[in-house]
């Protein structure tokens, strides 16, 4: 008996003199009436070879197995599929374009942060870093498969990714099992406490070796690391955390191959995408085999030109993180990320937590994880709980896909669910607004939202503003629209409306 | 007897049965040895015609003039040309590519604001306005000759810009004498008070028709005001405040011909350049007769971009206001507009200040004068003294014409001067920095700079940074230079540095 959306286990044992890793081939075909599910197996050492399964519905599944070893050839069984646990929604799929939801429907806003080598990191760490996540309002981490050498991370990881050969020196054609055994439970852990994993498969800042694994070791590893974790309800796909200074050892063309052989692999089509470091390098999320787009940009008001040019949900991880430190990403004011924050949310994309503050021994929750020492988790969590209890399905900006007066100046939103609309103003403090507000005859509360100091009050109605004319100016091009009321403001910046239809 | 950069005045009395406007030419050609400079006369009423002439070197000049009516040709004169007066240094040039200077040399660093219609408010607030500007840092006014209609622009002019006709409408074909005598008196006081007059010719808010007169009549206006202000040295040509706001009535062809107009009439060849309404309707400002950018811009750290687009001076004249009106162009905090003009400079740029608190009786500074009663207009003076005290003559971004590592993030720039570079954190707050300073082992003075508290401190150099080296990141990217020193840093926001190297 298991759960739909929880991972169901075929462990299989046979003895092969060879690498496995490398000649021993495992599928197993999932059936549920009609439909077919090709699965991919996996080699767990010890002459152990892994098939893990996702039951999406409720219902009897058989499987038979095919390999290229007999012994773990046409070996069948079956499983039945009880109702999902409660809490458990399925993996986060796109939906209404720009946004998401869990596959059972429930509506899911990401609010992420980042702890990319967090579980390369000693065990009493990482329990420390599963402990405040429990206290955040976060429900994405950022997380790299191998571990990090970068400045503030010069430790070793707790093990190798790979094991060593007989020359001491790590052999990228035997992943160590271990290593991805702990990393696979963290992720299961993440899952049972609401995370979504957005696992990082390359990256750059490398001493040991990950980073310039041949190209044919890339694509095991890519199929390996699917057949792994593609079972995880919670797992996303990111392809690589700043690709662009990478290309030295892993040209543009492989990383199209890597998409492909995830598809291949992940029998669920995980959430798919790819990080870049200079905000003048996106990559062309435009292809069809990226779910959803990650960049990285300081310039959060531009959202609507990204929604415009790729067409799919965007999450700008690195809005720049909070913090001290001294490199440029990582020592903006918590009040500066949590305005950034609003901005992307209030512009139809969705914006990525990070926490740089220096540290004497180099504990820094961007990369370790372990403490969060900061201001801005908890108006993030604030601002994620005031999206979540309003119903919020996506967020579309009033101006469409591409930003039109005031918009590019202000920040406006209506929600999918037709119920909901927001108005940030951020650096902006007007004494009284209209721009953007119902203009039926419908009743409606509003509310003024401080977004620092967290509150959430009644906003005043007032008669809506009736503008001197102008003859060439803002009349003409919709300045004040015929909204049924304004809102009076206390001239104030940081702050942002909630606009609720009432029955 | 005419100092050098003042205005010289030769006035000629004729009697005439039509329209002296429409039918008169008049033309002096001024000589100082073989050079000739054709100066343009105008009608200024009652039988009297204006030619007004400014010297721009010491000497003996004489003049010839030329009209097609008998009574004002070929009448001869001469001045007599003497040093300018102390503080003053002629009509501003672009030097440098991307800077300014006064005709004589001296280094100009534009630093403006805005009161469009000034000089049609009732005289005891123009007085009020000029005594304001005395106290300030400003050195430019962006004003326009005709009278603005406009939210919170209800009440009429103190006088027509053009006679009524026998019909009681305004006849564009007969300007009114007193009405521009009266602007030219407040532009040549702002000339005795060190500010240039950027004197907007068209603009869109317009209940009186002065946006709709005939194309002949615009361009006979655009000769007119040519020949009544090009011979005073502080004069800059605005063709237009948001000319995209009126190309229902002046299309788009027409802004050129104004240019080529300007440079017929203007021989002493003021700066001229165009403002936009709609960030992305940029004016084409690569054109030869576009001395310098003007441009509407909230993100002003895409200063470098604008530089490299068009190849000259870049002023962001509307970086959004400071203030509390609800059009959203008009409400950001001072701490926002300081930040915008700390990072317009420090990204090798120029920005415009502009005052819109809400006011019961509709007396706000961007388009009235009057009181300023903001908190940013210290701040700007406080800038603006700084560099000047710091012998600035044209900040250049650190990384060039694009901006790149990590000049996308926070600012950097160094003098042409060669003896003081800049570097603006903003919304950053690192605890200590080395990129960007100085390389060699010269001694060096930095201060750091509170851009709000105004204070300039002794700043602590420490060792220069080494990072952990990054295989494929930063290390390789330049992310930290071979700084002789770094500086420690208090970890808060709003923060500058100011490095001098010493003799």
């Amino acid at each position: 008996m298991t759960h739909v959306y929880d991972v169901f286990e075929v462990r299989l044992n046979a003895a092969f003199a060879g690498n496995p890793y490398l000649e021993v081939t495992l599928h197993a075909d999932f059936s549920f009436g009609n439909r077919t599910v090709r699965v991919t197996g996996f080699y767990d050492g010890e002459d152990s070879y892994v098939l893990r399964f996702m039951p999406d519905c409720e219902g009897e599944w058989t499987y038979r197995t095919k390999s290229n070893l007999a012994a773990l050839d046409r070996i069948g069984g079956g499983l039945t599929a009880v109702p999902a646990r409660p809490d458990v929604h399925g993996p986060v799929r796109v939906r209404h374009r720009f946004h998401f939801a869990y596959a059972d429907g429930t509506t899911y806003l990401p609010f992420g942060t980042t702890c990319y080598a967090w579980t390369h990191q000693p065990i009493a760490l990482q329990e420390e870093t599963l402990a405040t996540l429990a206290k955040t309002g976060f429900n994405k981490l950022r997380m790299a498969v191998f571990p990090k050498d970068y400045p503030f991370n010069t430790n070793e990881p707790l093990q190798p990714i790979y094991l060593a050969g007989a020359d001491g020196n790590l052999d990228f054609d035997r992943p160590n099992p271990a290593a991805f055994r702990h990393f696979e439970a963290q992720i299961a852990q993440l899952g049972e406490m609401g995370l979504e994993a957005d696992v990082i498969l390359f990256h750059p800042y490398d001493r040991w070796g990950y980073a310039t694994m041949t190209a044919a070791q890339n694509r095991r590893y890519v199929a390996y690391i699917a057949a792994r974790l593609a079972a995880f309800r919670n797992v996303w796909w990111s392809l690589a955390n700043e690709y662009d200074f990478m290309l030295n050892t892993i040209p543009m063309a492989d990383w199209d191959g890597f998409c492909h052989i995830l598809e291949e692999n992940d029998p669920w089509q995980h959430l798919k995408s790819i990080h870049n470091g200079d905000p003048k390098m996106n990559f062309d999320h435009r292809k069809p085999w990226i779910s959803h787009v990650c960049i990285q940009n300081w310039d959060v008001k531009r959202m609507p030109e990204w929604r415009a040019a790729y067409g799919k949900p965007v999450i700008d991880d690195e809005p720049e993180y909070e913090g001290t430190i001294w490199p440029a990403w990582g020592n903006i004011t918590a009040e500066e990320l949590v305005h950034r924050f609003w901005l992307a949310l209030m512009r139809g994309g969705y914006a990525g937590h990070g926490e740089t503050y220096a540290d004497p021994d180099d504990l820094i929750w961007w990369a370790k994880g372990g403490k969060l020492k900061g201001e801005a988790w908890q108006r993030i969590a604030f601002l994620h709980a005031l999206l979540r209890d309003s119903g919020v399905v996506g967020l579309e900006p009033m101006s469409g896909l591409i930003d039109g007066w005031p918009w590019t100046r202000v920040s406006g939103v209506k929600d999918l669910g037709g119920r909901v609309s927001f108005i940030y103003f951020g650096e902006h403090q007007p004494n009284q607004w209209t721009t953007g507000l119902p203009t039926d005859d419908g009743r409606y509360a509003v509310d003024l939202i401080d977004t620092w100091a967290m509150t959430v009050t009644p906003a005043r109605q007032i008669p809506p503003l009736v503008q001197h004319p102008t003859r060439h100016g803002d009349a003409v091009r919709g300045g004040v629209a015929d909204a049924a009321f304004g809102i009076e403001l206390p001239g104030r910046p940081h702050l942002a409306l909630r606009i609720v239809k009432l029955a």
